[in-house]
């Protein structure tokens, strides 16, 4: 250290004399201005580049989980790096982590839809597990809006644990959202349908169509959702869009917007069909509704037993959730898509698309007007209507197409602009204003971003404890940001700045997204994962987090026939070997395979492929798997590691032999 | 213009005047040391982030065109930003480009191996289309490892056009492989089968389990392999393994290296069996063999007619192949990962993992030796073996476990150090002696990588005309470099920076590759890929690449009943609707749907999905598509745009109903 030291107090020292002057650190920050010279860039780039910079083994001070859109994957991106550290499948197979193709099969199979298998998802909404309002590290749920489906990962092992099918729609957007302590998970169906996707006319669709929320029961201890406590709300058949749960002030409540209060069922392009297309049909009325839930309330009454069974799932009806005031409505800006609670749960805020302003609504003045039933009247479902005038706190406007706002810690609220291609900083009044130098409920500034944003994260940005420092705007077209590559272009996740308070608040980098279409996303400070590095011991299955029983080990290896058509493998690998490496089995022949990767190092990944079968596992140091499959194609396969592993790689293989049956 | 030189103008003024010295950068720069100070980085890092950073908007140099391993996919990534600018669906489903559920099933069926659907690959080693031994940015192609397989990727529109299923093997290692006008495909062998992977115990491994390089003829017209025109070179049954084509100096040779040569069949860890485990029965010998091809002379051979068909495929006897002198062997250390021909073509080098010298073979040598038969003796199948001392021109201890090499335009060549965790600076002799200031045959330098280096890849480094600036380290560990995401690690890409002469070599970026495991990749100058933005013409189909006459257009947007059980579907879809709204079948019948995006504005791309029937299409501006399903499922089933398009994006969407049989 101390010859470090002086040799570097030397190197300054010849600075200085070289240069003539007291600025020392000019001899070696002139050599990156000359590199910077060379490649064109500015001062601009040049702080940019050092900002997003993570040196070669330092670490990203945050994550983003982000949705794949129908990649049906999630992605786990660094801040501020902008690296993709990994993909977790989800909803649709992929091959790498072997998810579909052996381990994970009957998860993906808990989400058949109508008895179909079905090997795809468009995730759209993640929620991190919270406690007390905050992330806490340990969960991530995502909703396939396609298919109306919940998935649970866990952020120990990064993995899909749970795939649950909705009993009553088939299409949801307003997935997933948690409450401050993560009891429930919250799914809201957005295109409806007849309960259970059932057929019937559209002419039916006023009578017969239905949105819902589902009120997922989450079990921390089992790490599972609990479907026998879980429970839905019917609600009109609007198009509800996003959500939000509240916290702190408004602990309890479950904001809920929505599109096509017009009832539109469309039918344009079809012969003699007369209807709008939907896109004019469910923007005629100025307004939607707002969703105003007591999720609270809602529990209690399932749990008084008030409900009816549909499709074999307990539903409070849109008319008890009335007469048990828990469900109201107010006005909101029509065709909206955000609806975003403030850090201390005190406003809500919502773009409406189509107006430039922000509505933000008083929560204290919401619990007002539903304690003095302050109605407008009711819609035609008979839902109370809360007085607008009522319950609005301020309009701030902030530009073309407001999609999605995030908070700072230091009373901003930043808002997408999808029309406007840009980020709005505004502030929030109240108790926020003291907290930067503007006026209260003001834009302050507003970057240009390329192109076309649809939602925003800032970091831990919809907490009760933003961070500031960063934001990433995910917008949706990239046009001629990058190399072209094909007519099918990556998104673009743009990092801001967001550092320093006022006017400052320039893009600092471009990330690609060329491997799926993120919607939401959202940016945990990395220090709260508590990812494991191995798993816990020797023989662990992911699927129950535990250790199997039936996990071969070293020197138990074996392979076993049951009866005439069965026959069951016990493999271990390790470096650089299968054993056994010659497994010999009849055409014909119910294979379960069972395999241990019984490596303790760290990274020490073996994967392990059968041709022809369609099998590829990946086997992480310590993990135990089984498959199974009938041998009925007859032949000589050679399986080995897809992972390389070690030097001798190339030589862990084996042979499975399938003898032709007489 | 003027005013914002006068501006800078007046900041360098101030800036002078501010530090009192004639260095007018230094107010600037100070601020990017300001940073750099806060983040705690060193000059060397803030130097990496300048030659590493790619400002907003501006493009990336060159492209790697990356294996994805058992992600069985293509990535394809900026250099020097490593940001992955998409990935391309290969062999495995990928439903953001809808690859496998609804398009490209076609193409993936020709995949399939003994009737069964396999929907993964292994994907090794992209080579990109040449002429005259230059990458010339037309065609991609890629072998799956675990089934035998070769794809076709057209770099117009980035999607694989063509899946074509080995008749002979079920594994392949050394493919795929071009020569210098991409005649010919090469793929080889490696854990070699019985012809058609048929059942043999493994006693009949001498005689009747072979090795085996297939010439897929490629139609560079038709943009597709031209089965009828290709054939096939009976091998030993050694693990043939990395492959390089011959250039200039070395035109119509395949160089092909081999492992167990010793004829190892393993067994361990069956009761009874008394062989050693692969890693050690394959290592025994002190060398193995590489094989040396002259492809020009089979190419007539099989014109001539000299071949047996096996599995309906041409095949050149292992007989034919020693008589007519197109094949000859010569040793090699053992169990050699990479085989690199110099730019020139002069000088073929040999990487045996387990020796820490690299080998160099004259090309100039090997064709003496030939001519005069110089030969040391025969292998076990009568192969004639090449005398070594006569054709080796040099060996360079280089360091421990070095695999593959690539070259740059200096008279460097660069190899990776698997034990070493480390890649090697060498000079070439001969004519590239010259290039640089140290003498041949050396090592000039070793540069630490992040772990467990496999291939490494620099800029057009394979190629006659090496850019040298950038060699990518594609490390398979990653350990401890990231923010840890599970026990499954992503691998590590490193930036090195090769443009200066003599031992500066660092590692400047430290790329996560969470998504895929890679092995080879590619790496292209970007100015010369010629990547359509968007389809030439709407009703564009990308499997003909020309326009289909079925393609939906405007106002010809119908549904056709065809019989009682047949209902064909025309539809267009444009921001923001798809044209007719409503579809209506019977339960039972066969829907055949036509689509075509009729947008032709960069990067409109509209996706559509039908939800239960596991459909998901990615449709660039243009494109037609078309797919099928049997209408069994029956009810109210939601199909929307997925892919955000436009503030009404949400609105894009309408309704399958599917009534229920009576």
């Amino acid at each position: 250290m101390r010859l470090k030291a002086l040799q570097s107090k030397f190197l300054l020292t010849a600075a200085f004399i070289a240069i003539g002057t007291g600025n020392t650190n000019a001899q070696s920050i002139n050599e990156v201005q000359k590199i910077a010279n060379e490649r064109g860039l500015s001062t601009a780039d040049l702080l940019a580049a050092a900002k997003t910079y993570t040196p070669t083994g330092m670490k990203d001070e945050y994550v983003i989980f982000s949705s794949g859109g129908h990649s049906g994957q999630v992605f786990v991106i660094g801040v501020p790096s902008m690296r993709i550290l990994r993909t977790i499948g989800v909803f649709t197979p992929e091959s790498w982590q072997g998810w579909g193709y052996g381990v994970g099969n009957e998860i993906l199979d808990e989400g058949n839809v109508s008895g179909r298998e079905n090997r795809w998802g468009d995730t759209h909404h993640p929620a991190l597990s919270e406690t007390n309002g905050d992330y806490d590290g340990e969960w991530l749920f995502i909703n396939d809006k396609s298919n109306a489906r919940i998935a649970v990962i866990d952020l120990r092992d990064f993995e899909t644990k749970q795939i649950i099918k909705n009993p009553l729609f088939i299409n949801d957007h307003g997935g997933a959202f948690v409450p401050p302590n993560t009891e429930y998970i919250f799914e809201t169906a957005q295109y409806n349908v007849p309960w259970g996707a059932d057929h019937a006319p559209m002419s039916d669709y006023k009578d017969n169509f239905r949105g819902a929320v589902t009120m997922w029961k989450f079990d921390r201890k089992k790490g599972r959702i609990d479907k026998a406590k879980s429970f839905a709300i019917e609600l009109p058949p609007y198009w509800q869009d996003i959500a939000d749960a509240g916290k702190l002030a408004s602990d309890g409540y479950f904001f809920l917007n929505s599109i096509n209060t017009e009832l539109a069922t469309g039918g344009f392009g079809v012969e003699g069909e007369k209807n709008p297309p939907f896109e004019a049909g469910v923007s005629m009325n100025a307004t939607d509704y707002l969703h105003i839930i007591d999720w609270k309330k809602a529990e209690k009454v399932f749990e008084a037993g008030k409900y009816t069974m549909i499709k074999d799932f307990p539903v409070i009806s849109l008319k008890d959730a009335v007469s048990e005031g828990l469900l109201h409505l107010t006005p909101e800006p029509r065709s909206p898509h955000g609806v975003d609670v403030s850090p201390k749960g005190d406003f809500v805020v919502v773009s409406g698309k189509l107006d430039p302003h922000t509505t933000i609504y008083s929560v204290e003045k919401i619990k007002k007007a539903i304690a003095n039933k302050t109605f407008s009247g009711q819609d035609e479902y008979g839902v109370p209507v809360l007085d607008f005038d009522s319950v609005m706190e301020a309009q701030v406007e902030v530009g073309l197409g407001p999609l999605h706002t995030q908070f700072g810690p230091d009373g901003y609220a930043y808002t997408s602009l999808f029309l406007d291609s840009a980020v709005a900083r505004w502030t929030l009044g109240g108790d926020y204003g003291k907290l930067n130098p503007e006026p209260d409920w003001t834009l302050v500034q507003k970057t240009p971003v390329h192109y076309n944003i649809g939602h925003l994260g800032a970091a831990e940005g919809d907490t009760v404890d933003p961070d500031g420092k960063y934001l990433v705007a995910y917008n949706k077209w990239s046009v001629d940001r990058f190399v072209q590559t094909g007519p099918l272009m990556p998104q673009n996740f743009q990092l801001l700045d967001i550092s320093e308070q006022g006017t400052e608040m320039p893009v600092i980098y471009d990330m690609p997204m060329g491997i799926g279409e993120p919607h939401y996303a959202q940016i945990i400070k990395a220090d709260k994962l508590k990812s494991w590095s191995v798993y816990p011991e020797i023989g662990w299955d992911p699927t129950i987090q535990a250790v199997n029983p039936w996990a071969p080990r070293p020197k138990s290896e074996r392979i076993e026939r049951k009866g005439e058509h069965e026959v069951e493998i016990f493999m271990t690998s390790v470096r650089s070997h299968f054993t056994p490496e010659h497994v010999t089995v009849k055409q014909g022949d119910k294979v379960t395979w069972h395999i241990t990767n019984t490596e303790r190092a760290i990274d020490a990944t073996h994967g392990f492929s059968i041709p022809v079968y369609n099998i590829t596992l990946s086997l992480e140091a310590g993990e135990y798997a089984k498959f199974e499959f009938v041998a009925d194609t007859p032949g000589t396969f050679p399986f080995y590691c897809t992972e390389f592993c070690s030097a001798l790689h190339l030589e862990m293989m084996g042979y499975l032999m399938v003898e032709p049956a007489e």
